[in-house]
């Protein structure tokens, strides 16, 4: 693939993943990582100062299915639409075939009154492979700046 | 065109909607559409339940600018500035010559005062065709997940 | 360059303009504007009524690199994080080495609580040129819708 037709596609991988979240396909969304992936949501402040924890850490594609799965449990006492909005998208490492990734992303929920606000603003530092033709998501690390509201955190970022 | 330009060129036609609307160019925004175009507002609620009603229904250009000079009237009371910013544009169906496309808006208002809030984010679920060598929406559905403030929307979404 | 290359390379331009300041480097950031570059934020109110007055100008690379200093100290002060969003970026004018272009933007400022709010949405109006190879910017106009809060500005737009 020519570097353009490279950075469309892993465009396309973000748009698709944040739709996913968006329409709560949550099984088309799980479908997106590799067995082994990592998705991990981590402070930003954190990450500056180099401490490990993060507020959600799921060591692979089973353990995300569980968080899941719990996730929208947590949901049906916050009902709410998702919108992500996410630009910026910049390759920064990687090679053919394993890519790694960054994006600016916003998310706004609205609730069941139809009243939107600004949920949680961050960065996607990811990494991306090719398996059977398809671009997955071996790690999605979600830096987010918003932290004081983790308690509401009923769906994936 | 190769399957980027396609992509490119559906963006470019989204990001001139948005354009002449944040700079009251409404002339070259109803420029857009096709002569038979069905312009739409529709809460993402009533579209998730099979309802069909919408809050704004234009069922064609003539309609549709009728509706604008209307909407103008009203943003005499309601003087602001608009500012989209779209992300997530996809091409969900189609053929060469004939698009559906979606992606994800936010718009934001800002008062005289030079105060902005959050005023909208949805999804735009559209469908495009190339007339005389150009890209017009023949149907624009704005699916809103904020429905909170329609008494206040007095410019196209 | 393709005209969808040029398009793509200038909003890798934009894009990393962006990241630059969300993750405050600044040296990086000034490196993408050339020797002579004119910055300046203009309150969209002024344009619209041919008023020059500018919130912000500086008159060369020299200039800003002042400004930068000040607004740093005034940032202890108010510590926060910045986050970009940027879309429809469009090419609206020049030529082949020179062009201007447009693009929305969003700023999300998170302070030291975690807590994110809306700072400015506006519009890059901008020329670029490449020089020895890069891209870089000659003139940087950030038009603010959002012009409220100017003594909050503590990191360019």
């Amino acid at each position: 693939m020519s570097a353009l037709a490279v950075k469309e596609a892993l465009r396309e991988l973000l748009d698709l993943y944040a739709e996913c979240i968006d329409t709560e396909r949550y099984d088309d969304w799980l479908a997106l990582f590799t067995e082994d992936a990592v998705y991990q949501v981590i402070p930003r402040e954190n990450l500056d100062q180099g401490l490990p924890a993060a507020l959600i850490y799921c060591s692979s594609k089973n353990v995300l299915r569980d968080r899941i799965t719990s996730l929208l449990n947590a949901n049906e006492y916050n009902p709410h639409y998702d919108r992500h909005l996410i630009s910026g998208v910049r390759i920064t490492g990687g090679q053919d075939g394993a890519w790694e990734l960054s994006a600016n992303y916003a998310v706004f929920q609205t609730n069941l009154e139809g009243q939107s606000r600004l949920f949680s603003v961050g960065r996607y530092a990811d990494k991306v492979v090719k398996q059977d033709g398809k671009l997955l998501f071996r790690e999605k690390r979600v830096v987010v700046d918003t932290y004081s509201v983790p308690s509401m955190l009923a769906t994936p970022l």
